[in-house]
């Protein structure tokens, strides 16, 4: 693509907007994080998944701590530009409690999500 | 399920969780939109996606204009009870610029989505 096609993406008043990462292959939501200008940058240059902790303010990348590194193979912005989808091929699990998938409750509390690994093991 | 198993939502300081509305069908992810406790609400008893609009400043039911309403199969809350999964039969499409999805471009400009109406003929 032209360089000059590239959406620019609002990054509103906060300097962060959420990114949704679900997985390229099977296509479920694996969680949801946000992303900073130059966790966005970081993204695209590596090809691994970067975003933006709020709660410790720092850029990070996801499986750092882990190993459970997402490959990135597609980033879309959606119509008003101001949310990011990625595509990825995640390894492992995406969730700190073990599970493939951080969506893995219903709201009544039913857990229908798929255990991958063992936390404990994993952050010791 | 016994109602004390229900996952209690965090709101945060703002009164808004980010929901994703993923096709449950396809596995496509349509959308993100914002949800307030009254939006949640009105989901569950309706089963019909409502979301809370951040620059109108109100509660707001999906398709009540364009009739492209999102039947909602199930909610689902990821580990941190701050982010909502809408999983969802949606009608026709679900973006406004006549998309099925939202993410219908890279981040590169290229389009990706299928349009599946005229955003004119619906929004006169």
């Amino acid at each position: 693509m032209d360089a000059t096609d590239a959406v620019e993406v609002d990054f509103g008043e906060r300097g962060l907007v959420p990114a949704v990462a679900q997985d390229a292959e099977s296509g479920d939501v694996l969680m949801l994080a946000y992303v900073s200008p130059a966790a966005l940058e970081r993204t695209r240059e590596t090809g691994l998944a970067h975003y933006y902790s709020r709660s410790r303010d720092e850029l990070w990348q996801k499986g750092a701590t882990s190993g459970h590194v997402q490959h990135v193979e597609e980033v879309r912005v959606d119509c008003d530009a101001d949310t990011l989808l990625y595509l990825v091929k995640q390894d492992v699990g995406s969730c700190h409690t073990g599970h493939r998938s951080c969506f893995y409750r219903t709201i009544d509390g039913e857990n229908v999500g798929e255990k991958v690994f063992d936390p404990e093991a994993v952050y010791e």
